[in-house]
């Protein structure tokens, strides 16, 4: 999978694109991520991207032209399955969307920053909207490199053993139960006795009835869905 | 506000608590972030802090004794206001709870990695379990990123004006209205009239109408809370 992303600023997003899961992704040849800096389609020498909002009020926004020249001159080498802009009254990302974008061959993320982006580009250019959630960012780099990580990571091939993704929160509609490592006893703190009974089936049933559990106690939501 | 984040990773948090609005905020003294490696509090010179989960399968737990080690030497120096685990099974990050947080002194945050940390530390330290939302990232540190930047620009004085944060989406329930800049008329696309107009209390009427309109068609779940 390639994903190119425009952002103004390209350097927030270095250490998340190369460490852990996505370095491993890059290394693989799994994952390619592009990070272009959106100052180089500026409008003037002074690199503007930017300017105020028409009607007044706080806050800058992201012009069309510099956008629009950026998408236009990646879409002639790379046809993009998805343009996606990151804001938050974008559809708010689940792990679902993560799942079925973690099938496509390229997609392009625009970043936005200060208000945002001038709603023409989100009309004309922008094929999805997506929101990481309920919360507003300093600006649109982190939850670019969040939708990075969650689709990469899911990407056949990435993790070392395939099982542990599935087994994840969310997967089947419900959270993960609660894990244990050694020791059994800490400070007097005991793990669960059906642990260490080596009984698999057991085990299993107690995992999913702690799973079952946990989410009517936490997040009864996902289970009517 | 201090922020300490504990992580085996924390080379990834590098980038994002180093530009831009973090930068910034720092700079005015308005928050510190301080990373720890968690290995530092490691059970051996292998620097081993995680291990098979009991009853088996797929994935690593992050161990008892270096959490509590690292929890025990940080709270020597500090009290914190809260002891937050960042985890998919977590409640759910709205604004809110950004805004409430914002007001804090300090905070001490656990990025998990792998399956997660061992329960019985979420049981008898994490005083908050914090998702950022309903999709799995490949460990909590971009999530403890979002958690800081969401916290951090709101602190009074950050952000250059402070009513840009106040017309931001969610703060008021609604999503943000459509924003526009030059020029009015770019490829034939135009911008709303009313925006040319000059008359502010019916721009900022309009936007309010824009703004209700977004919610009602985006996220109507939002007008019902």
């Amino acid at each position: 999978m390639h994903i190119h992303i425009i952002s103004i600023v390209p350097e927030l997003l270095d250490s998340p694109l190369n460490h852990s899961i996505m370095k491993r992704a890059k290394e693989k040849g799994l994952l390619t991520v592009t990070v272009h800096h959106l100052r180089k389609w500026a409008v003037n020498e002074y690199g503007q991207v930017d300017d105020y909002q028409y009607g007044g009020g706080a806050g800058m926004v992201m012009m069309c032209e510099p956008l629009e020249k950026a998408i236009n001159e990646l879409q002639q080498e790379k046809k993009f399955d998805e343009i996606i802009y990151l804001t938050p009254d974008g559809v708010t990302l689940k792990q679902q969307t993560a799942n079925r974008l973690s099938l496509k061959e390229n997609l392009l993320l625009i970043c936005g920053h200060y208000k945002g982006i001038d709603e023409r580009i989100r009309q004309h250019y922008v094929t999805m909207e997506i929101s990481i959630g309920d919360y507003v960012l300093s600006g649109g780099e982190l939850a670019a490199a969040v939708l990075v990580d969650t689709i990469g990571r899911i990407i056949p091939g990435v993790l070392n053993d395939e099982t542990s993704a599935l087994t994840d929160s969310f997967q089947d509609q419900l959270l993960a139960p609660p894990v244990y490592t050694r020791p059994a006893d800490y400070n007097g703190w005991k793990i669960p006795d059906i642990l260490l009974s080596g009984d698999l089936k057991k085990i299993e049933e107690w995992r999913h009835e702690q799973a079952l559990q946990r989410t009517k106690e936490r997040r009864p939501d996902l289970l009517d869905e």
